[in-house]
Parts: structure tokens; sequence; C-alpha cells
């Protein structure tokens, strides 16, 4: 098995992609290759190639950006399926080359997503030091601990602790983070369009583009679900690109296409928009079950087909006017 | 064939019962006998119990009333089902044994119900009258016609064109309801559970119980009606009587069971309501086709079922872990 | 004060009076009559011509009747206002002139509601007795402790608790009814239209006619009250009788007009609907204060009102182009 | 007058700045300078510091980029407010230094986005030209024309029609996108928070975060627009930030704050949302008013609130219980 992720080696998604494979019994795959992809895009294509068997890519919230790459790559194909999701807790580390005084520092490199979120930090504990922009915080790492040793003097970098750990560079500070809580969402995508089984706390996700005739399509869409008792976790708004107004929505709603709750909510949603790209139906990660109402789980939906079959078979074939 | 009907002999149900037999194919019931009742329950246990086959009974805006007796009728058992409906102009004649000037009318007798519909008539062109009460329109044409011919001047009768005719009596005056427009429907009813199949101009007649810890519930049923292209053409509330604010609904919507949209309906109120009585589909009397939303139509639920079980094929039996 | 109430005396309507009556202080009304009417209609010109006061009349679930007469009078006048409301626990005594054993009884009389009421009981109790019709439970009372002693010899009336104790019987067996919990709500109108102060704990009556060329406008109406948390706690419907499938629905609400929720509420209301007709706000009798959610509550719609009129403020006068 | 503009020069957000600078009379702004910014960030830090008076950027659907981080900026400060829209329709020319025929290009240089929308014409029409990337459309106009001649043989590059023009290059080609119809909307921004007066053809634009805790707040936000007619013709999520699966929405609205169904769906909306960003009221540039249903008018609006103040003066001040 080949798994490929958005690179470079060590960034979020590829811990997210460790992450995945821990939690998988080891003798379901005996041999895993990971390979870092330049772009979702590239790693898409070479996924439904052949070349490699998933590919774990970030979908929300991402602070190495590649969201709504992820999310055009997964609209633009019907052969890709999501079969799991993976959260990483975005965390950052100060690292240089060998323990050094913060006050000894006069560089710090970074990728310019990562130092947003620590710019708070290095003001108070770095004033002095300059902050160069480096193409990832991998790069910087990477950039670092390649660095001739002459030339390391002063220099630190932000990075994942993952980065810091492969690269082998001392951390001088870590949780330097100035907002505690930033989480990615990552989906690891196959090419066969097997669905994993319902385990009862699942996601489905879905990218529907609505009726562009038709103001309030979005709220007729919206009353679907929520008369079906089905959670809205995700909603994306992505522009369609030929008209101004004109939508998709990448939603991820809880549950799973067997649960009937779910399975309800998209057939009326395959009535009511022009395109519903169904993307699949994962395990949470959190493990989460939905709390369903009593009229919106599956036994009611069973019995109420059961009722109107009764019914349906007294209908009297035929011509109308003799039936009465 | 007998048919029972709302007495007595000559009432608008009379007359609804009348339409109805002339709309259908001679051949289909050769022999056809029209039975008065004095209530819808009486009539109902007969038809139960197979003395009669049908049973014409008013169910709206009667202006003999009878309505919620009609839906609680409906409401009460499982073995009746509407086949047909009928409607009927409302329109009253003044009557009297012989040509008579009005100004002659010394007295006019009928229903009270009639007589609220006819009071600005009355008081407008018989000034000088007494206004007597009667148990029924038809009773106060049959009394005049029996009445010794002695006691008969000056006297007339408010009652249908109908109880005019049937009892011989001279019209003096026609249309002479204050209000136009007043119509009464009505519906046929049989024992045996058979369905009318769909003509595509339909109603289907419901009650519904809401579930009584919900707010917001009668909101909800609505919305599944809504949801489904399904328009209400009538809405009734029925006390339920066991609590205050407790109701049931008698509700005509439009379109057969056979319609998906109706089905679909039908199905999520089974799922939402405690109680939902089936009470029948049947063609519309004005044979009015409902005007139904492209994504209402049925090919857009069968299309939305033939896509939904080709996902569903697609999920992997068995172990979701190693469905990966 | 002269308060009338729905006759004959003994009534449950004369009891809703009575515990009326006894919440008021003692001094608010000093002289306090109360005077029987045999319908509400002639009760409710009474009033408006000032010969009495205040009326109490029923108006949902009654057992004697009432309701809809009630509802068709309060929806026709313009000047009658709901200042309280009263429930009554409909209960029935078995009373006879004197201690008798059941099985002596030969005949009990009673209005045929209240017979309907204790059937099972009577059959079960009584087996051998004949059932006579009074024209009210009242009237059965009266007519029993009114008649030849000689006469009363197996003889017992089915009627309330209040009855029997005023006209002197003997009850013989109390809490008769077949099923338990029946409960009559009344109402206590005015002509002044002075609504009383809110309290917490209020309702609100309106009777509403929806347009009757938009299908989905009960919805509508339905969604008003959802997106401002205002809780149905009745629905009635009520042709309006120029043509089928026309409704008037009166609606009690909770909450007051001085809520601001239910004035929202009501204004969306008259702008949707042809015809609101507000019949009073008044103090629940049960005293139960509604649970508004955060952003239904008062201040939640003060602080939207100054936050948009702060921006309003900003809006530059005159022509829009040299506004640029 | 200083207008800022997202530059360089000869974009299409300075097309849109002179389309509007057209519109104005001239009179009202004698003196006008258009100042290109490198981003919408840096222009709206000198809005702010008055060093520019009003700013034109791209919002939707841009070729150039820009919208998130336009949506972004305008969400950031309470002072900046939208007075003005601008739409451009995208179209791109194939230019030279002098007439050249198409077979003898050799390079053709653009911005990856505008190479995305010619890709099919470039293959069909230049397929043997190298396709070399530059770091706008404008600066691979201007580089061409600055260029030693010596050097220009066989170039061409793909621009705007307005920069071929504004740097005088020879179009060999025009109208070369792929796809016909895209269309990028600007906005016009000042400091200053003064609402343009209502056309009768404008739009609102507001940004609204959700209750996170309130599975279906945004089904309630689109349901408070509809009960109050107000059409959506934008919707854009945007990550709030703090935690996975909550966002802020950035919407247009049909119509301005003085129509009174806007004002009382913002104030709805402000009771249901913790945030509501009011980011303007402004003329539409296509001139089209909202058609409005008559119970959304404002004349609607304005006879509900006189009812209800009519209704309101009699409630009686002080204590509930002698108010009866």
């Amino acid at each position: 098995m080949r798994y490929g992720f958005l690179g470079p080696e060590t960034t979020f998604t590829h811990q997210a992609l460790l992450q995945a494979l821990e939690a998988l019994p080891e003798e379901s795959t005996p041999v895993r290759e990971m390979v870092p992809f330049s772009s979702v895009a590239t790693a898409a294509t070479d996924l439904l190639a052949g070349d490699i068997d998933a590919l774990m890519a970030p979908i929300e919230n991402s602070v190495e950006g590649g969201v709504s790459g992820t999310l055009d790559v997964l609209a633009a194909t019907d052969s890709i399926t999501i079969v799991a999701e993976q959260t990483v807790q975005i965390t950052f580390v100060l690292a240089a080359r060998e323990a050094t005084p913060l006050e000894e520092l006069t560089t710090v490199s970074s990728h310019p997503h990562a130092q947003a979120q620590v710019q708070g930090w290095l003001r108070q504990n770095v004033p002095g030091a300059h902050v160069a922009a480096a193409s990832s915080t991998a790069a910087a790492a990477r950039d670092l601990a390649e660095a001739d040793p002459a030339e390391v003097l002063g220099r630190a970098a932000v990075c994942s602790p993952l980065a810091a750990e492969h690269f082998g560079l001392t951390v001088l500070a870590e949780g330097i983070e100035d907002y505690d809580g930033a989480i990615t969402r990552f989906v690891l995508v196959t090419r066969e369009g097997r669905i994993p089984a319902r385990t009862g706390a699942d996601k489905t996700t879905v990218v529907i583009q609505l009726p562009h005739n038709r103001s309030g399509a979005l709220l007729e869409a919206l009353e679907i679900l929520a008369s079906n008792g089905v959670n809205l976790s995700r909603i994306e708004s992505r522009p369609v690109g030929d008209f101004l107004g004109r939508y998709s929505f990448s939603l991820d709603l809880e549950g799973h296409i067997e649960d009937r709750r779910v399975a309800a909510a998209l057939r009326s949603l395959h009535r009511l928009c022009p395109v519903v790209h169904y993307l699949g139906s994962y395990p949470r990660v959190d493990g989460q079950r939905a709390e369903v109402r009593e009229d919106f789980a599956d036994d009611a939906y069973d019995e109420a087909h059961d009722w109107f079959d009764r019914l349906e078979a007294m209908v009297t074939p035929g011509d109308p006017t003799t039936a009465r």
C-alpha cells in the first residue's frame, strides 16, 4: 500500500497520515510507503492512475492552505472516495541547531501562515530577531538542519514538533502559538469507490449545486436535512464559476448512507439539486455517535415503509371509474 | 348495490348521491337502491354490518350540519374508505302548494340553518310573514305538501329545489339565499378498503394526531407536505378529547397515494405522528390536475431512488476498519 | 358588576364563574350579580348593550357544547375582549332525592353529552335502569328536586357536583365519568377593550384569516410564530363561509402583547393575513411562565432595535449618487 | 478625492474604478487621483489612515484572486462601508509589440490565473509556443512593452484589453477566453460610515456569525430572510478560525436598510447571531429593482405597526388583578 500526502515531509498532513496508519491493524496493510506530493491535484492524478493507493489531504481550516484545493479536487472526479478522517492539533515549536538563549536569536524563519499564528509570542519573547520567510515550515526546519555550522549562530525556525524531531533540531520553546485550539481536519481518500460500513458514528460528505432559478433553494436544502434529523457539521460555499451568485456547497452530514435518515435526505437533495456529488461515508475520528430523535431512527423509517406498502396494496389496478 | 345517505329524502346529501350515481356507467351497478339515514353514525353502523354498500355524507361546510359528525365517524373506524367526492351548490327556493303572490304569505317554515341563509331575502320580500321552524327543509316541504288543503292558504316553505320538485310544490321564487356561492362537499364511503386507481386529478384524505410533547409539531407536519410539493386543500382541527390542547387534524391532500410525492409525505407523517389514519384517495370532482414542480414529479423520486441504490451497493459489508 | 354566564344555574360555566369571582379581591367588585343566559350569542348582545359587565363562556372542549358558538361570537365583534380564563375539571355525580341502593334505580336522567361520558359506568353499575334525556344536567337535577315526592322513587340524575348541592340532592356516587381528566376551559370577556397588564404568565388569543390565493400560508403563519419563539397552545380551524377550503384559525399564543416576541409575531401575522382579530391578552390560570430562549427575550428585541437605529442614522438623506 | 485600487495599473480592478468614476457626475469630485495598491489589506490601512478616500476591490469570483482577502479585510473593521458596486466582464486579448502571425509566436506570457482561462484557445491556436508565467497580466504586458526591441520577436502576452491599450501593444486576437461570461464584481468602500440613500434597486452586505451551540442556526437565519421576503444574491462561508465547524457567512441581501423588510430581517438576525457586521447598503449596478410581494412592502410593515400601536395603547398599566 502506497499512501500519498501533501508534503513535504513533517507537514501536519504527514502527521495526520502517521496517526491514521497507527490506528490501522498492522496486518491489514503490511507494507506501507508514504509519498509526499507538492499539491493535492498532482497526488490525485497519481491516485487515479494507480501509482498510489490512498491520499491524505487537509480539508478544513488548515494552517498550510490546501483546503479549497482539496475541495476542488474532490469535486472534480467521481472516482475518489473519502474513507477516513483525521484531526491534528496545530501547535508550533521554536527550534535551533543547539540550545540557545532566546535573547541571542537574530533570525527566525518560517512560513508566513505559521508566522501569523505565532507573531504575538515572537514579539514578546524574541523582540529583536528578524523574521524571514521560508516556503514551508518544513523547509525552514530542513534548511536550518542542513546549513553550514558556521551560519547557524543566532538562527531558529518556527515549525511543527514533528519537523523539529525529524530534522534533529533542539526545541527552544513549544506551544508558542498565540491562540490555543487550532485544529486541522484531514481526509484519507481512495480511488476504488468502496464505502466503509456503518459504525454508528459516521460522517457523510457531499457537494451539492443548487438550482439557479430558485431563490430560497439553500433554505429548501437545509430544510430537507432538518426534516430528516440530519445535522450539518460543515458547510462551505464554492463558486461554480459560470455566473456570479452560483455556488456549490460542500457539506459534512452527521451519519452514514446506511442510516435511513441520511438516505432519505440524500434522495430528497437529489431531487432538488441539479448536482449531488457523493464523496463518501466514513467513521468519525472522535467516535461520537449522533443523537437521533425517535422519529428519525431507522425503525421509524422502516415502519413507515411497511405501513405504506400495506396501504398501497389496496389500490385497485385499472379503470378508476369502475373502482368506486 | 344499496346506497345510504344522510336523509330525509330531498336533502342536499340526497342530491349529491343522485349526482354521483348519474356519473357512474349504468351497467356498473345495475340495481341501485337509496336508503335515507337520520345520522351518519347509524348509517356507518349499517355499512360496516353489510346492510348497505356505500354511504354519501357531507364533510365540509354543510348547511345541514353533519360535518363534524362525518369526520368523527370516519376517524373512528379503520374499515371505511372514501372512494369519491361530490359538491352541491346550496340554493333555496320559496315554495307553496299553489302559485301565491308573496304579499299574501302569512307563514314561512324552514329549518333554522336554512332560515339563517335566507333571512335578508325574507325580510325584504315577505316582511309580514311569520317564520316557523321545521325539523328539516325537507320536513317543511313535506308537511306543506301533505297538509289539509284548508290549512295551506298563505303558507310557504324554504327548501331545496329537489324538495319542491319531489313533493310537488309550486316554486314562488328561486335562488333566495342572501349570499351566493355556498357549496357543500360530500364524500362517498365504502367499507371494503379498495382504493380507486390514480386518475391524475385526485385527493387523499387523512387524519393525523400530533405528538403532544413537541411544540411546533404542526409546523413540522406542514413542512413535510411543503417539502414534497403536496398542497393542502382542507385542514380541520378536532379535539382528541383527552387533554386540552391536543388536536387531531383532518387533511385533504392534493394527489393520490400512487403519486410518489404523496407517498413520501405520508411516510414522513407516519414517522412524526403517533396516529396517521388514512381515509382514502379518490378522483377530484372538479377534475383539476395538480401542478407539480419538476422536482416533485414521479420521475424525480424514481431517479433519486435509482441513484441512491447504486451508491448503497458500494458499501462494504462487515468490519469497517478493514474496509479502508 | 353584573356577570353573565352560559346557564342554566349549576352548569360548569356557572362553576367557572364562581371560581373566577373567588380569585378576585373582594373589595374590587363589591356588588356581584350572576345572570344565566341560554346562549353565548344572547349574552354577548346584552354585554354590548351594557346590560351586563362581563360574561363567562366555554371556549374549549366543553361537555356542554358551546365552544364553536363562543368562538363565532368572539370573532364577530371588535368590542369584546378576553380578560381572564378558568378551567374546570369535568366530573359527574349520580344523585337522588334520598339515599337509594343503586339496584333499586329504575330511571336515570341527564343531558345526552353527559350520558355519553358516563355510559360505561351506568352499564356496569345500574344496568337495569332506563336512561332518560333532559335538556341539561342542571334541568335533570332540578326536575328531580322539584318532582312530586310520590314520583321520585327509583329516579336519579347524572349532574355536576354543583347541581346536586344546589338542588339539595343526595349523592349516590361521584366521579362516575368513564374517562378521567376531561377539562373545560372558559374565558371571561368584557366589552370595554381594556387589556390586563402583563404578568409574565399570559396568553394571547387571536383569530386569523389566511390569504386564499397562497397555498402554504398556514405554514408561513406558523413559521412566523416559531421564528419569534411563540408557542401555540390552541389552534382551531373554523370555515370562513364563503368558499370551500377557506378557514379562519382561532389561536392561543403563549405570552402577552407586551412581550416583544408576541408583538413581533402579531405584526408579522398582520402583514401576512387579510384579517387578524385580536381577542385579548390575559393571565394564564395555571400561572405557568413561558420558557423563552435568549434570542426571544425582550432584551434581545430591544438591543436589536437600538443597534438598527444607530445604523439607520448613518443613511445619507437626498440624492444617492452624490452620497458616494 | 483619492481612489485606491488593487493594482497594478490596467488590472480589472482598475477598469472597475474607471467605470465607477465615469458614472459619477463630474462636478461631484472635481479632482480625482487613482492609486494602485499591491493588496487590499495595505490599501485598507491607508484608507483608515486618511491617505486615500475610497478603495475599489474585487469581492466575488475574481480572476485575479483577492476575493477572500477583500472579505476578510471588510470583516475586520467597523469603519469601512461599501457605497457602490461594479461588475466587469472578464475578457482577454493576445497582444504583441507588432502585428505578428500566430504561427510565428514562440513565447506567450501571462499570469497563471489568466492562462488557466485561455489554455484551450492557446493549445488550439498557438500550439507551438512556450507559456511563461508573469506576476500579473499587467506585468506581462508591461514587460513586453518595455523590452528591448531585439528581444520581442515571437513574444506575445495574454492580458486585459485595457492593459494592451495602456502599454501600446498590438492586439493579435481578442475574446480568447475558453468560457464566455466570467464576470468579476467589485465594491467601492469608504471609511466615513455614510450610507447611500435608498434608490429602490439596492443591495445590503452583512457578515454574520452563527451561534455555535445550535445546529440548524443557518436554517433559522435563512428563514428570517425568507419570512421577510428578502432574497440572497450571494452567500459565502468563511471559517471563524477558533474551532472546526464554525463559520461566518458573508451575505448580499436584495434591498436597502431603509426597506422595512430588510430592517426587520436585520433586526431578527441581530437577535439570532452573536455577530452581525453591517458592511453597507448601496445601489445595484444593474439597476434591477427587487420584486416585492405585497405583504413585504413598506406599507404592510407600517400598517402592522400602526395597528399594533393602537392595540398596545389599550393595555392597562399596573396591577393585572384589578384590571379584570
